[in-house]
């Protein structure tokens, strides 16, 4: 191997010529490593700067060969996705999301259209509301109700010119307030002809009513007890004739509000809680309010069509597995209707909560807009709950959480009545309609008292946040399945019983 | 009426009474608004603020009824969701896609194995490997490759001696390189023997070893033009001996470096482009080579498991639909592809260039494991090809992108020429071992040059960045489709003739 030998003398003979010319390449190793991106992170920084510096002792070197600079690409650092690195940056991730998602649903969305088909079929929604088309009784009972506003309009007057005691008001108003939760309960369980989403209607409208009409009450006597302390107290009375205020509206105080228009006002307003001066917006906003009725228009076909798309067949296909108790294909049943109810919850929030509140408060010239909060930020699920529905909120929050505070109860007894009493109405407006009392609706809100216990005793952050979205997807169409599966097996046994359509 | 005069009366003196307070009572109303939250916004804050100092005046009022704020529980604002809202804060939206993810993959999981029952089997995969246990012919190709290794070295040695003349040995490079690119070529069409996947990771081994001889001839070339450009200027000759660097490393140096085991060491370590001397790490955490070592192990499981269970019973079902051009279904197919092959694509990206890549420099003390940057945060199709596989990104950069610069060639050609040349790889290492030529990997690599002028030019941010995923996403799938699709016509039409398992 002579060459061989040769090769070894080449190389023997560059080190006696050049042992002294180490450090000077030393210092120009590192052009390609300055010329790196900063996001990654080197183990030596200091030594790394060092170089730099040296870098810029010899541009012209740089300049001769261009690529010199390439004899070095390499330079000491860690992976981005390696603990060691200091790189956070995965605002990409969220895209990543978004699209994944909508990808899937494309999916779910042509698979369900292969499958069955178009369903929607706007005209069968009427026969939602009516059985008869002669016969409208959930319209009857809610222009009903118009009786029992009169009745705590003049019990309020008597109790302002003194006609009524306190004790015979307080009487009078527990009648009517019981007496408009039972009527509509009684009619809906008496008449076959109020369908269940006809019936829901009008005991919603019942419930509403309620609440408005208890607040009512409460206020006026708050406004007697304030006037009568401050007539005791000598100070010159607080309350004051129609007088102009700041924003150009008459300013009403107690008792110049007892008349008819202002109860109406409050009863269409969209909040729950009185007031003798709601704050007004200057004007009606002619595009706000058209832009809120397309919305609201257009939700409701989506709303549906979802429906009727995309639930109902689940559903029904899911009618077999829970009679016969497949356990696991219950569960992927479950999971499977998860999505399309949380969607439809998510329309309906939107539609009911932002779109048809402003239309109302922009049509009444209604200033207080907070209908909801930023519930979706939840990370407890007390959070949610005191966010993702603000007028019922504020009302338990005036009428019922303060009240108990002040006659003494305790934080978690008041926080748990308020719980027990929510959980009565969501089981009073579900079973009355479907007229059959099987109590999911009550424990499903009764349950959220542990589980809001453990997410705030265990998950912190995001975590929580997530906990309780996992709720709201997936508790929701248990309690759904739950009372879908017995109204089944009490009115269309023979249809659940034969094959579901897969 | 006597009643509605009384109170007709009552109001009517009251109003004389205290016409004059009811500035007093003005400043008292928005002790509710002060205790509210700071997210919304009045219309009307100038106002508000001063209302705010007021209420300060009177404090005792406050104390003495409780709840006299109740009075006014309303305040002039605005919704969250509506666009006059400065609420901007949606962060929970992102735990919302992610619980909404799992949900419905854990749902399709679920579907899958009701479906198919459990299909995961490992032994399998050792047959997509090998035929026949007893001829090896992959593994022989690449103890093959050795030789040709030994052929640059031996080149390189002659040329530093002056023994070969530049042109000589670049002549034999290029022969030595170009026979490194056909010889599996041959092999793989000649040996029916050698499996699909077996070709597949036998030309993956040679393309590595093209790509990284191909940077070492280059590289030592460069390091001769140097050497005499210094001798001719006369300035002392750069090239030194072996002596310590600052890392307490031997410092190597042209042509110091032509030895066997620095060769060698550039072969098996986790890069394309050749260096005299490599950043190394101080020393080897063990620690952290077992992660990666689990790592290797643990995903490689799961993307057998996963292409079984997942992939497979989808690609078989979507044949049908491709025989009969049933477009519809086709498309449910896709989408319904898109998902798992996408994950796992993910699943290898970081099985391949974090787990393994990392494993083998710890193991080596290589220090630069840069082998991918923020690709999922790309805004452009451009910037994702540049960041997701940083060693072929660095060699083209190096050796064939600022070269044809060099050689005075526009940005435009020389970008088209390297996507060309990407292409041309893809398909070489798809087409060769399913021996057959079907150009789809090359026109789906030339495809992203109009797809990224179109991101570049048309969308943004967010936008671009979401469609950097799309085309991920559902790119792949169609390609992975069409081969598949050939070859099962190809190889099993009978299979594939037979109605699929839906």
């Amino acid at each position: 191997m002579g060459d061989e030998n040769d090769f070894r003398a080449v190389t023997r003979s560059r080190r006696r010529a050049t042992i002294t010319s180490a450090k000077g390449e030393l210092v120009k190793r590192p052009n390609g490593a300055s010329s790196a991106d900063p996001n990654s992170l080197t183990w030596t920084k200091p030594k790394h700067k060092g170089q730099e510096t040296h870098t810029r002792v010899l541009p012209e070197e740089k300049k001769k060969y261009s690529h010199n600079d390439n004899l070095s690409c390499h330079r000491l650092q860690e992976s981005m996705l390696s603990s060691a690195s200091s790189f956070r940056n995965y605002r990409g991730i969220l895209n990543w999301c978004v699209v994944m998602l909508i990808l899937s649903n494309a999916r779910l969305f042509l698979e369900n259209l292969l499958r069955y088909g178009v369903l929607v079929d706007p005209i069968q929604v009427v026969s939602l509301f009516l059985k008869n088309p002669y016969s409208w009784p959930a319209a009857c009972l809610v222009i009903v109700s118009n009786v029992f506003i009169l009745v705590a309009l003049y019990t309020e007057r008597r109790l302002v010119t003194g006609t009524f005691s306190e004790q015979i008001g307080l009487i009078i108003h527990i009648i009517n307030l019981s007496v408009i939760l039972c009527f509509p309960v009684v009619t809906v369980l008496m008449l076959p002809s109020v369908t269940p989403v006809g019936g829901a209607f009008a005991l919603a409208v019942y419930t509403i009513l309620f609440l408005k009409l208890y607040s009512y009450k409460d206020v006026n006597r708050w406004c007697r007890e304030r006037m009568q302390a401050k007539a005791r107290s000598l100070s010159r009375s607080l309350s004051c004739p129609s007088t102009p205020s700041i924003s150009g509206e008459v300013y009403v105080s107690y008792p110049g509000n007892l008349f008819l228009k202002d109860l109406y006002y409050f009863v269409f307003a969209p909040t729950l809680c009185y007031e003798l001066n709601f704050p007004r917006s200057k004007s009606v906003r002619m595009g706000f309010l058209l832009r809120r009725l397309f919305e609201m228009l257009l939700l409701t076909q989506l709303l549906v069509g979802l429906t009727q798309q995309w639930m109902v067949p689940i559903i029904q296909s899911s009618m077999k597995p829970l009679q016969e108790m497949d356990f696991s294909r219950m569960i992927e049943r479950l999971l499977r209707l998860a999505v399309p109810n949380h969607f439809l919850w998510l329309i309906f929030f939107y539609w009911f909560f932002h779109s048809s509140m402003n239309f109302v408060a922009e049509l009444l010239r209604f200033g207080d807009r907070e209908f909801y909060r930023d519930w979706w930020n939840a990370e407890t699920v007390t959070y949610f709950w005191q966010n993702w529905n603000i007028p019922v909120h504020k009302w338990c929050l005036r009428h019922f959480y303060k009240p108990l505070l002040r006659k003494g109860a305790s934080k978690l007894v008041s926080q748990s009545a308020v719980f027990f009493a929510s959980a009565f109405f969501h089981e009073y407006l579900v079973s009355v309609p479907l007229r059959m009392f099987r109590l999911w609706a009550f424990m499903g809100m009764m349950a959220q008292l542990p589980l809001a216990w453990f997410v705030g005793r265990f998950l912190r952050g995001n975590y929580g946040n997530a906990a309780v979205w996992l709720s709201l997807i997936i508790g929701q169409p248990i309690a759904v399945l739950m009372y879908v599966h017995d109204y089944y097996v009490i009115h269309h046994l023979e249809e659940a019983a034969e094959p579901a359509p897969l």
